[in-house]
């Protein structure tokens, strides 16, 4: 008898904005579990959370917490993920990092399973989940680039505070409700306040003045893609929006690309959805984007100032694919070809 | 004796937000005024505003209204500035317009004065005041125009509710009220939900894709260079900010421009100011924009995907120098090129 096989499976920051979403997914999608341990910060240990009906206690991250563990969902930051890497790894599991710690090493896969699927085959004990705006950006372009190679990008993006963590988009609320109320805003999680406003991403720049945030959409875009000489330019901005990432993106390629032709592609491309409606100047929105697994692309255009140009507009919701659901669907790939050791479901 | 001349002036459309505006500006810079004439839609007739101390009382437009006035500083569509040209220019005024209605009029120069100043000397009545984003866009772009030619600009905007007026400003603040109340927010005046939300501009699209906010910032920026074959595109795009426009913009030049001159430029061009601090990420703001009359400009950085070009950002105040302040600058070019008919000071 072919039993279906299940994993045991732990979430790495298990409380934040992308750690409570691996587990609304994991139920949704009915992925194969046999064990589900909530791992964080001693400050959460302790707090229950539900899952498929059962309330799960949260326990304090250890090194002995991965033992008999298949597969770890990590998203608790770079730093976590690198104290605890070794520890996954010498207990055998498998790690699906969300952070950037580990996205540029050449022996770790960049996987946004709709892309390069392949590269998760090899993997080494971990897998890396790219940047939210890269995941967002590929998810539209890559179809394209399939068909003819982007030569140039130019993107502008439009950054939700969810890109922040569960606080910064309090901290949005509670600073929209200050200013109606006629009172100073408070900055606390964001440098500066963002409600009604909007600014710069503010993650460490580089002596080229790029910040941190836009080299990851140059760097892993060329990884993901395989494509070392991708020319991409980026300019990152948070907007006080909630939780989706909107870009607009500039794509120059070989050759003249149809924009009927474009359209097509992305219609026909798992995980995107073509949402266009030129009648009533209805485009993709982030409060539309929220919450859905696909990510929304329209207004398709000719540039004006290049014939071998596009210009398209997308907006995905930033927690489910820009993270969560990739991340889970990184752990899907890995169990349907059979890349992980497996737990025969005990009957 | 050498008498001051002062000048006759109607606002039209006092009360709008760019009319209410345009009033302080005056104010402010102590423009030769001789009379003030403020002008709107039956339905504002009778309120009063605030001038220099004295209550001033609005007007409803009418076809006589325009006697006796030597400058109509108009702000109040472009539907409004076609019903009243012919008055206005019979009754021997000069139309300082700030819709969109004679902008790419070949007899009707576009004026930026720090930018083409020479050539609202070619005047026939009526000088336009250009698309906000445009104005912005061409504060930054021109200084380093004049230097080495500019051959492509790839922008994308974040525009303020203020570009939609006085009430879209308003709506953006009941809205965002409503959502942190858990309601839900009712569009009026804009098409979708700004707040905590974002969407491309709303403005009739063409068949090639682009709206007409965009076309004004590839036809305007065109017409204000004298540069007919300037390539650009444009992504416009709505945020919840309430009154100033930030852009991100590439330009592409014919020949490398180091990053340093561009700064040195822009820092020594009148009406802009750079703002970089790249110790702690900060960069012009539409919050720091508010209220000024100086076009912020920053993060100007080497594009890494093109040696020609460069990446820079900007936020101005929309309704100031994107539109009041801008108008107002008009006429006191007007005045000081002595381009009106002046009514000596009575004493």
């Amino acid at each position: 008898m072919n039993l279906p096989q299940t994993y045991r499976i732990a979430i790495l920051g298990a409380t934040g904005a992308v750690g409570t979403e691996i587990l609304k997914i994991l139920e949704h999608r009915n992925f194969p579990i046999a064990d589900l341990k909530l791992l964080a910060s001693p400050r959460s240990a302790g707090q229950t959370m539900s899952f498929a009906g059962e309330a799960l206690t949260v326990e304090a991250v250890s090194a002995d917490a991965f033992e008999n563990v298949d597969i770890v969902l990590a998203s608790a930051g770079g730093s976590i993920s690198k104290t605890w890497v070794e520890s996954i790894t010498r207990s055998g599991a498998l790690l699906v990092d969300n952070s950037s710690a580990f996205r540029m090493d050449p022996q770790v896969p960049l996987v946004v399973p709709e892309v390069n699927p392949d590269a998760a085959s090899l993997h080494r004990g971990t897998i890396a989940n790219p940047n939210c705006t890269t995941i967002l950006m590929a998810m539209a372009v890559w179809p394209l680039h399939q068909v003819q190679p982007v030569r140039r990008i130019v993107v502008s993006t439009y950054q939700s505070a969810s890109g922040a963590g569960a606080r910064a988009m309090e901290e949005l609320k509670t600073q929209a409700r200050s200013i109606l109320d006629g009172e100073e805003p408070k900055p606390e999680i964001l440098p500066y306040p963002l409600a009604f406003n909007l600014f710069p991403h503010n993650s460490p720049l580089d002596e080229s003045g790029y910040c941190e945030e836009e080299m990851k959409m140059v760097n892993e875009t060329r990884k993901i893609f395989g494509a070392g000489d991708l020319k991409v330019t980026a300019t990152c901005v948070r907007v006080p929006v909630l939780r989706a990432h909107s870009e607009a993106i500039n794509l120059e390629f070989d050759s003249p690309f149809a924009v009927e032709a474009a359209r097509e592609i992305l219609e026909a491309s798992p995980g995107v959805k073509l949402v266009e409606n030129w009648q009533t100047n209805y485009f993709p929105m982030p409060i539309d984007a929220t919450g859905r697994d696909e990510v929304l692309v329209g207004r398709i255009r000719q540039d004006l100032s290049n014939p071998l140009a596009l210009d398209l507009w997308l907006c995905g919701d930033q927690i489910r694919k820009g993270a969560a659901l990739n991340a889970v669907q990184i752990a899907e790939l890995l169990v349907s070809r059979n890349l992980v050791k497996p737990t025969a479901l005990e009957v």
